[in-house]
């Protein structure tokens, strides 16, 4: 790798690359191609962002901020329109031509192989022919998501949907209008549109449409500027809030307190903004209390009953070889998983993954055992 | 003060001591009789630690760990016979002689002169004079609590009821026996024991008294060794667990996330092993829900209405000084206070006190307008 070319390119210096390659920046030797990763976010570059060997550059896709309270938000950020996109609910994903070959990038800038054989499959190779730079921005949903399994979606096995599109080498990226038109001239799948909206009824109607994907068990909304200058937020309905919190307490000792935390204050700051009604409150609370107290009673007797705690996805793959690349990859995120046999279809091969979560699985049998907090 | 002899009495290098001086032993001047406090655990001493500028060493009450399933817990601690102390919802103190002077020392070591002024009128000197070498250990529970403000208890201002006896620079304490008699002998409050259980029966019969206790908004109990060899073990009520929450949403921002998290997985531990019914259960989720959102949604209602949130507590004090000397104590602790002009009463003087929760004050209003997460 040429690093003062790579220095020059992302706007530090030589020394400066050097210094973060031993912290910030690690290299990826597999799969194919090397790459390194930044770890985190530093001097302006994203973190997630990704150069490869040849020396070709895919930023970190920039965060998206939430709304804690919606109207004030609104008024403040899209005073005059706002579009509004379903945050639909799976994984991030940059997808990029290297060389002859496309690949799948997580958010934190690994090669996923099974991303990648999906996309492969999925997206028409012209549109990479057509702009050998580009970057597509999506997310990955589905039942056959090793991550975050869903299907509310109309998806049988996992699909990507892109929200946005980038070009190699540039931070910036393109919006909403561009997007949906490079989906529609290549037959990419899109994230919904729901709609551009007047600030003065903006509020109302997001709500609405946030309450009746809430209904559907569906996560919420990114809220976009149509002129792309304002950068995007989201905003999440409370049974996703709620969802995230019956996940979360089901590995309860494997999560992060501020992941249970976050999820909690949004229900706060919602429940204030649509001014819920005394029934409308209890059952917020209720949702709440259960979401957090069942799937954690869940966990408690399953263990009590000698069972591992475990969460069993599965995966589709075309190759055999798809599933041993993810479970290495997996791996090498540090989660513990059990690859079952694979189990031959019309069209691929199903393979079922147990993933371990054993902090909760020690704490929980520690305590079942009389251990002390 | 003797710093050798200091590092021989703790059982330390006097290296050690001196390094651990610059680290984790801090010096504090104020109020006299000046002292170095232990912030830290080290080297087997207790955090909160004491070693008082004539050499004498009053070590910390050692931290009691929670039982999160009660009847393993007991099966595996306590296989003969479990005394039940209640667990009084206040602050800790450790009341010693040094010198002439009484003094209240707090958790983590501090002179604390309010609760100082209070033990003085409290306890008879005479306790003192017949065991100079007396660590009174107890907990400062009543309405008048500058920390934790409780009527749930029998008093009238602020009560010291000691639940422990140790002795200056010995580690261990005295146990229930010993405390409960010199309670009796010198007349000094102390906490209720509500008997002692056969193993047999003690889990039934914890649940009755916690659950009880829950009802009357009390907190739960301390589980001991009436031979006082094995170490004490609390638990407390879901009520108990409850307030804790509804007070740290009330602040949300400025409480730690590992506090709500505890407090939530005691609840799911409880759920389980009481064997909620449905509506049992629902009830549980319900009050879990409503301590969280209810508090959280009152705190940003007021900001909304411009008002600051703060903590009102109030004081009764003999002498003025008593009141800005715990000003000054508080602002040491880092709490931002806002003293109120003191009401003359017959026998002494109520000070209004409001403490700020400026980070929750500050999140609160960037949401109300419309900032991001």
């Amino acid at each position: 790798m040429d690093l003062p070319k790579t220095a020059e390119s992302v706007g530090i210096s030589l020394q400066r690359l050097e210094g973060m390659l031993e912290r910030n920046v690690k290299l990826s030797r597999w799969p194919d191609p090397r790459l390194f990763r930044f770890e985190k976010a530093v001097s302006g570059v994203e973190a997630g962002t990704v150069i490869f060997e040849n020396g070709e550059i895919v930023y970190g896709y920039p965060k998206i901020k939430r709304a804690m309270m919606l109207e004030p938000a609104l008024k403040r950020f899209f005073p005059d329109k706002v579009a509004v996109e379903e945050k639909m609910n799976g994984y991030n994903a940059r997808v990029v031509r290297i060389g002859e070959d496309v690949v799948a990038l997580t958010r934190g800038g690994f090669i996923c192989p099974y991303s990648t054989e999906v996309v492969r499959e999925r997206i028409s190779p012209q549109v990479f022919r057509d702009h050998p730079d580009i970057v597509l921005c999506g997310e990955m949903v589905g039942p056959h998501s090793p991550y975050v399994p869903k299907d509310v979606y109309p998806v049988d096995s996992l699909e990507f949907y892109i929200f946005d599109v980038a070009r190699k080498a540039k931070k910036d990226v393109q919006g909403l209008e561009s997007t949906h038109r490079l989906a529609e001239e290549y037959g990419i799948e899109c994230v919904p549109l729901f709609g551009v909206f007047d600030a003065g009824k903006a509020p109302e109607e997001i709500k609405k449409i946030v309450e009746r994907l809430g209904r559907e068990g569906r996560e919420g909304v990114v809220l976009k500027d149509p002129r792309n200058v304002v950068r995007p937020i989201k905003y999440t309905s409370s049974e996703s809030n709620c969802t995230d919190l019956r996940f979360a307490f089901r590995y309860f000792n494997d999560y992060g307190r501020d992941f249970i935390f976050s999820r909690v204050v949004r229900e706060g700051f919602q429940a204030v903004e649509w001014n819920d009604s005394e029934k409308e409150f209890r059952e917020r609370c209720l949702r709440l209390g259960e979401s957090i107290l069942a799937s954690m009673g869940e966990t408690i007797r399953e263990r009590m009953a000698q069972d591992t705690i475990v969460q069993r996805v599965q995966i589709k793959v075309k190759r055999l070889q798809t599933a041993w690349d993810l479970e290495r990859h997996l791996r090498y995120m540090g989660i513990r998983v059990v690859f079952g046999q694979p189990e031959p279809l019309d069209d691929g091969y199903l393979v079922r993954i147990e993933k371990l979560a054993m902090s909760t699985n020690d704490k929980t049998k520690s305590m079942i055992e009389g251990d002390l907090w």
